[in-house]
């Protein structure tokens, strides 16, 4: 489905809508470029785009089944870059990956989205703003979605530092709880993410410090501070991947720790009812000759005894914190 | 054993049945190229091929054998391309490698294939079909084989991934099953197929993106493709040996907490065992003077004392989470 | 806040108290430089500063928001450098981390300063105490506030180092306590810490080693005293890592062994306690024909047998070391 | 001891015995090249070849001592290779690792052997048989030699992989094993070898990919192939390595999961005990009024409710596993 | 303290002793060079030398204070290499490390120590004992000193490597004995040690590979025996540290299997004992109705089956090997 398709002239949107093969002979015309957004485009739809813009032949399906990786490719006319926006749903802690492409080339920009990580009107938007920026070309939009997508993987970060405070104090916690499935599935989804980040480092590194076809010079220094956030990003992650490794490590601890004192407790326990069961035991034996049995004080001295050693017992076992 | 042996011009098969040197004569005289096909051969018949199309001495062993790691080796007059394809074996979930060996030269492509993980006649038909792309030469039959090699993995990682999904399952379910034993093995076929994929990494980037000696430059590009392929493959295999890591420490807390849970039981209904018995062993003492023994209600009284007991002591470790 | 705003000429304070512009203005007709401090800047603070000073419009961001890696930027007419300071407070076992900018550039150096860890009154008055030093430009105040920096990293080293050795102690004493949860908060701290230090490296390896612009030649040769001393911290650092796993695992070891202990020695005591109740058990069967029990001495007998049975048992178990 | 001292010419051995001396004069006015093999020399021994051959001072203290890293070192006149042959003890589980040093200059190859891990006789016959082979000079017994060695880690490497078998095995048998120490000692035996492989790769690459002084050019193309063996090999110590790190994470879950299993078996057959136990105490009571002891169908029916007991538990246990 | 002050002259000690001043102008004028060792020099002592020879004036704090790692640095007319020689004290299993600096000039070399770790007077007396080497002027100094402080990590290796051999014994061993204390400081131990070997391959590597200012070039070559030292010294050392991270988990396994054994047996005792005490309890019942007790042998036959019983239990528990 294409989603939008404008004429940019001198930073600002051309009026009226366009076909994407009228909007490039527009903007060829007028020294303008066009900018065409996609969203999980048919393989005819594309393929018109792709004939009117003479993009590569790989392009499509690329393009039409979207499980690329980030990346950063040139092509003879056009340039492609690849990004995976993300999104947290908190609700089953799971971090949901999309995927979007880029082919920039000279005089136009194509866009293609892939899945529901929200679209980039907001982006556009932001971006008609600012026509000064606007008025750099094509890279200026690239920038501005670049930008958009690495700012969007804040609320990611959020989400899933939120999880691992939680998990903490879970660990830690004197609740009788056992986190160790959610640690485990929030690493996972800490890897899953990684996924989004990791491989564009490079492309972003690529586009912040060497030329690029198709990139405006003035553009390309913005990108330093996208791939600073990016790397702040993917140095935050590597440590979720460490901190959730630990903190399996010391939730082995915990639930054993807190197993034990359980089991301990229990036994304790027991240790004191076996005592005056040991005791009454004695009495009960059938001898003939035992003097005690006799005794009117025998029961209530037995009995106080009883009471003596257990409550011996109990707290010898508090004192040494078994119980 | 030769497969098929045949001769293509101008991206159609020439039609008959060669012997290798004659299709390397009639390809020779027709500007066309050369596409044998072995099975396992004897050393005889490769020696036959090898001393036709002048191939290095020290490839007769690697062909036969079939030993060898994933690799790209330039020779004078040829290059050696090593593929390991891939079969998953779900009723073992076992990975099981093949060998093939691919000797690409100025006008024939001699592809030697080892094991039984499918043989490359669709390879073959799926390139008939597509005669611009065939009239490359040798080096497109070459992009051909390993665009299918490598897709072939993908059934494999899904093969694994429910797998890995199977274990986790198994991890953290509530069943009191311990899947160690299969997250090992497991493991240890990932590791296994990573023999495969991770040294054809280096081959592949070289052969998309630096010219390399027989192969089109109109081919090279399609490389990219199968390169950014294969290090999604890697990616994922990575990614499952990090998963199966923690899989396996997880389940060493879950294991040790459901056996622990156990015990607690066990032990807990002991001790309100032990309740009873210290109480009916008072009373079973001999002493003369005991007067709730002469009580007519006495033992009711006691009888229900204990269940009282008891029930109290049930509740609280209920409450406690010990029952 | 502009904390400070000075003009220094030939290596000593020019008199007086200046705004930004005159201050510039003051500098370019002396030859003389200007130092400005800032302490969390407003918005507008800061602009007057950037205009003054014609810094790069993306550092307006930077400067006010403060979430930057540590790092090194050359702009067209200023270099940016971006530091963390840090601060250990013991009472709580974390590391506080600030945020230093420094941009320098012909004839001035701009110090933006962000968070509680301690202003840079201390290095402006050494570095002022030193007029020699201070007379080779703003690079030198640039060396002295990096090298007051990473000096300060030594107490936050102290502090991380006397914690590892108290958990350490924790973990191999007798007492019965459980530091996972310090042992894993520590080692948090650690990571953190070590985002303050690792990502310095790379600048100040740059600055210590290659011309940078604005840097004084003199200068650079004392960049590499600084270089090495964060090498050396970035080396403790990672020790404590590698330590605080390995304590991790050992104090699992530990736990585990210790309350081992305590279980077995409960169990113990019931298994000495049960002899006795066996034994009582058997003479208080009501059979008729009992010899032992028409014997005068069979009572007396029977208790020592069980004091000796008890005993032996006692002493087997503390043979063992089970008691 | 001087094993062997021979001089070649154009592939063929030259009849009769030479001392050092006599060969290389030999050698020298036939254009032909001398191969002295010695095994663990003697200072005096050693030191009379190396003034004949000129070798470098340093390399005394080395042929003697033999405690080398494999290497490749550049002298002035000669190439100094050090290899590490192996070999699996089996009955030991041990691979014992011996020391090769190779001195290869112009007209010459002095081979100097310590350790009992096999001579290189074989290696003599097997390169004496191929004369056209021979016939490139000292360097094809260079390849020789380095052949011969790698190939013989295939043995080990074989030895190694049915031991990593057994481990496994004995981890997941259902026979109560810990074979603990035994994981442990395999791995040391690994991280033992990996030292003659590993530090092996670069030199083997030099001389695969580089020229390198007196190698001769045919002979460079051989020595990819072994390099090739060798990253097999070495793939496959790593792989061991992996592998027993987590055998022996599984082997801890087994060996608990087992001993926990036993734990749980004898506890329930206790709280199975402990029902009549309580039964019993109950009716020994000796309240006066107890009606169910008149009853003369009283102790029958105390007995069947007892097996009954104790059968339902018995089988509640059975069905939750815990019998 | 000046420990020696010396002046050579081709490869001899000129007689007489001097103030480094008369040692300088001395060597000046006979084309002789100074040795001068320093051990813990006060800032004067040290501030005259400096003075005297011209050295940075950032030497003066490394010098005083020694908290360097070990490094190599060109200054203007010298050159600075910091080592780390190290002593193991066996009683305490601790290593220390000291701290020499060298600076290398033309015509004169300073050495300053620090720390308990040995003199270089031996050093001194074993160079003075080969003229002809010593005559290559200060750089033979500098390789005698770093060949001394390297072979003199060997007795540290082979402390630490009987330690890592009883600590395996400990944790294979039959006996209970819980080594994890030990494991871990040896552990930390070689850490500490690792941070002066480490840190050192790379200035020796440079001292072994590329001309040095000052270095002579014959006796560069004598540098690589040194560097092959260190990396086989550092090699060892990963090994350790690779060994106790093993053993820690090993011991983990074998502590806990050792001591459910004991839980085991324990378990297993009262399990026998509850046998008899549950049939003791049922003939203690005062049922009017129990034919059994009135049979004469009633007694003996139920003593008779209660240790029919006990021993069947032992024989069954023995075979599981549960005791």
């Amino acid at each position: 489905m294409i989603v939008d398709c404008a004429v940019y002239k001198e930073g600002r949107r051309v009026p009226g809508t366009f076909t994407p093969g009228a909007a490039l002979r527009k903007s060829r015309a007028d020294d303008a470029f066009v900018w065409i957004g996609l969203h999980e485009p048919t393989r005819d739809e594309f393929e018109e785009v792709r004939r009117e813009f003479d993009l590569h032949e790989l392009a499509v399906e690329d393009a039409i089944k979207a499980h690329q990786r980030p990346k950063l490719e040139s092509y003879d006319d056009s340039v492609l870059l690849v990004l995976k926006p993300a999104r947290y749903v908190d609700s089953e802690e799971v971090v949901e990956l999309g995927e979007i492409l880029i082919f920039l080339g000279s005089g136009f920009i194509v866009v293609v989205r892939h899945g529901d990580t929200g679209g980039l009107q907001d982006a556009r938007r932001a971006l008609e703003a600012r026509p000064e920026f606007l008025a750099l070309g094509p890279s200026a939009v690239l920038h501005a979605i670049v930008d958009y997508v690495v700012d969007d993987y804040r609320p990611v970060m959020e989400g899933l530092e939120q999880d691992v405070d939680q998990v903490e104090e879970a660990v830690f916690s004197s609740e009788r709880t056992n986190p160790t499935e959610r640690i485990y599935y929030l690493k996972r989804e800490v890897i899953e993410f990684r996924r989004a980040t990791a491989p564009l480092l490079n492309p972003l590194n690529h586009l912040a410090s060497r030329t690029t076809p198709h990139v405006n010079e003035d553009v390309q220094e913005y990108f330093r501070d996208v791939y600073d956030h990016l790397l702040r990003v993917n140095e935050q992650v590597e440590g979720f991947r460490d901190l959730l490794t630990s903190v399996l490590e010391a939730n082995l601890t915990q639930v054993s720790v807190r197993q034990n004192e359980d089991m301990r407790k229990i036994s304790a326990w027991v240790a004191i009812a076996v005592v005056p069961t040991m005791i009454a035991g004695i009495y009960g034996m059938n001898f003939e000759y035992m003097p005690e049995l006799q005794s009117t004080f025998g029961y209530p001295a037995v009995l106080g005894f009883m009471a003596l050693a257990c409550s011996a017992l109990y707290i010898f076992f508090r004192r040494r914190d078994w119980l």
